[in-house]
């Protein structure tokens, strides 16, 4: 698209009263609108990024099995009265409202009460099992404090999926699958190397859960890691006991802070019990299903993203998750024969599906560079009368600072053979 | 894809307490799951219509020159106190919530606020006009009554679309363009002919709004419409002097009901006066900003459709919003040689990007069909030993129940061109 397009605004200093550094730069750049403490909106460049997020966590859901729902936020308390998680005591992050009569409502923090409910119009027998059920969907917490900028909000998209088994056996492939997408996930958005399946309470009815933990400064956890065998540890559950169990000793790990990006549980049937969700076994005996809840929250990732790979110039984006893979550069605004040949080599990328960002606007290099750096496309692809007498483009990759001049045929091998290499 | 792995089952009879008749089809046909009275969940195949809807809204914003982004939906007391809409004697439809340390918020049942001050941020001068930024968002309202199925909710998605101009003129250019795009999205999802830009109450600001209204017969309004003219008013402003303003009489209208598919406004300066959204004019004048908004909510036109398509046999879905193009019905399951067929003909279709949902469940052939017309794909293909003995594929146009027999080759070419029309 062409920047003269886009309407928001880069600026030179933050706000004062954002002390996260990912929320500092995403407002700077353009990205993101706080609209009171803990709660943002995304602008277009912001939401680019958080869909890219977003389609790569849909598509591993997909090949995993997962069908795409989309559940409601407002909550019906008799629901949640009967897993005894209504009671603000037990659970306090809800906030709750009420209709025009009185009745009171909940907007929903999570969603496995309504999943479960919901999927009793359709499991009845063994034959209807297993299943596996998500959606993207806004969450609301009450949360006390918000200081981790857009790492923890009052109101955020999760993608949650659910998994009905019919017995643990069933439900352990099923887990293990759904701990399988979590690291493609990872993997493909360029934190995989730094996130880890870390070991965490797994509450009532389970020895563990699974989060995914990525080792970050900003981070709100401390987790204990082995980089070697791969193993992670979270602080709520770093025991004696735990160690010996998972056959690691103290001396191997080494502690670090992180970011939950992502939790998987096993639930049993702590859910399916009360609320009646069961099914007919192979034996024709009534049993409840056996679920599991695995989160991801894109803007957490997107945060998180921003603090791993950011620079003192502004942000870094990973290609998979770039708003535009080039930002191009015009310089020479005012001559119409460079103005043209820029033109020219847009059309030429664009046609060829390449994402691109087209600094059309007449300012200065400096300010253009400057912004450019900010904003954090993967290349920056600079256009010049200089550069077309020398017949050649110059390409800057936005993390190493390489700079790499490309006659026409080159730029373009280059870029659409990297957008096929992403497909 | 695959009957067999889709987990939502179709039901004989609608819950007693549906009153609408969109509801009750689409909770019967597995499309909808209500949570609470005025609130409903989308499930696999009605989260495909919504998101098909959705997506025509998209293309036609876009083309239109919109810019999307995401607002939230808590909102800020101070804001809305601002232009007098915090008061619930002033506004009647509001959610509202607290924060933990008892601070009051609401929940969003639109945006111009949050959309207005936003722009504060990227709007200084008349060269960063005219801007249109918009949203797909979660919209709350507290309605006293539900009893319209999914076309009047507490909680739905609407896309709101905010124009920014410098001046009335080109305001009023804006507007058009939106008025014409609104046309292009009706036409699109098929209910074109039955939709009027229909003369509304403008509020303090202008003489007219306009709404898009779609004669139905569970409408909610009920407007006067001349077909021949292409003029429609709503009953609210339906006076002798707005007759005489449109150069109509009485006896050239027909009352209707209908239902409100869109509606645009001309704000004036009613939004950008009291939140001091204002820009430096030619002359270097500060001056506010014109703006209007412009709803479309994907989940009524959802509704819309269903009241004005089905039959008694189910659900009729026009090509453009489909969940599949095609319902391909497999029978004589058991023999193996058919089954092998009507896979490879599922194989065929889908390699060719035709949409499919597979029957490959063993069931009786009337219960299979039955089915087939209450999910109302527009097209069936019928495969059995029968039609294969004959070469031959039994297609039925659900709309019409108009039956064919196409070779393989007419299939292929039949659905593959068609889809290619449709892009």
């Amino acid at each position: 698209m062409q920047q003269s397009q886009l309407f928001t605004k880069t600026r030179k200093e933050a706000p004062s009263d954002e002390v996260s550094k990912n929320a500092q730069l995403l407002i700077r750049a353009g990205y993101i609108h706080k609209e009171i403490a803990g709660v943002y909106s995304l602008l277009p460049l912001g939401r680019i990024v958080f869909e890219n997020i977003k389609n790569i966590v849909r598509e591993e859901m997909n090949v995993a099995g997962g069908e795409e729902v989309s559940l409601s936020a407002l909550q019906d308390p008799e629901l949640w009265k009967e897993t005894d998680r209504w009671n603000d005591e037990k659970v306090d992050v809800w906030f709750k409202t009420r209709l025009q009569n009185g009745t009171e409502l909940g907007l929903g923090f999570t969603h496995e009460e309504p999943m479960a409910r919901m999927m009793k119009d359709h499991i009845s027998s063994h034959k209807d099992l297993p299943r596996q059920v998500y959606h993207f969907q806004k969450k609301f917490r009450n949360e006390t404090r918000a200081k981790s900028g857009i790492m923890r909000t009052r109101e955020f998209v999760m993608k949650d999926l659910y998994t009905f088994a019919k017995d643990e056996e069933e439900h352990t492939a099923l887990y293990e699958r759904m701990a399988e997408a979590y690291k493609n996930i990872f993997d493909r958005i360029g934190i995989g190397d730094k996130t880890f399946k870390t070991f965490a309470s797994g509450g009532v009815f389970s020895k563990y859960s699974h989060e995914f933990q990525t080792i970050v400064d900003a981070g709100e956890d401390t987790i204990y890691v082995s980089k070697e065998k791969g193993i992670a540890i979270n602080e709520e559950v770093y025991t004696p006991e735990v160690l010996k169990d998972l056959g690691v000793s103290e001396d191997e790990l080494e502690k670090v802070e992180a970011s939950e990006v992502g939790n998987i549980f096993s639930l049993g049937t702590r859910f399916s019990e009360p609320l009646g969700l069961t099914f007919k076994n192979e034996a024709g005996e009534s049993v409840p299903v056996v679920m599991g809840s695995y989160g991801i929250g894109p803007a957490r990732i997107m945060g998180v993203v921003t603090e791993l790979f950011s620079d003192e110039k502004g942000l870094v984006w990973p290609e998979s998750i770039a708003p535009f893979q080039v930002h191009l550069v015009g310089l020479n605004g005012e001559d119409e024969e460079i103005k043209d040949y820029t033109n020219g080599i847009y059309s030429a990328l664009t046609a060829r599906g390449v994402e691109v960002l087209y600094d059309d606007r007449d300012l200065r290099p400096g300010e253009k560079f400057a912004e450019s750096d900010l904003l954090g496309m993967p290349y920056r692809v600079v256009v010049s009368r200089r550069t077309k007498e020398e017949g050649q483009f110059e390409v800057v990759t936005r993390v190493t600072g390489e700079t790499r001049m490309l006659s026409e045929e080159e730029l373009l091998q280059d870029f659409v053979t990297n957008e096929e290499d992403d497909d």
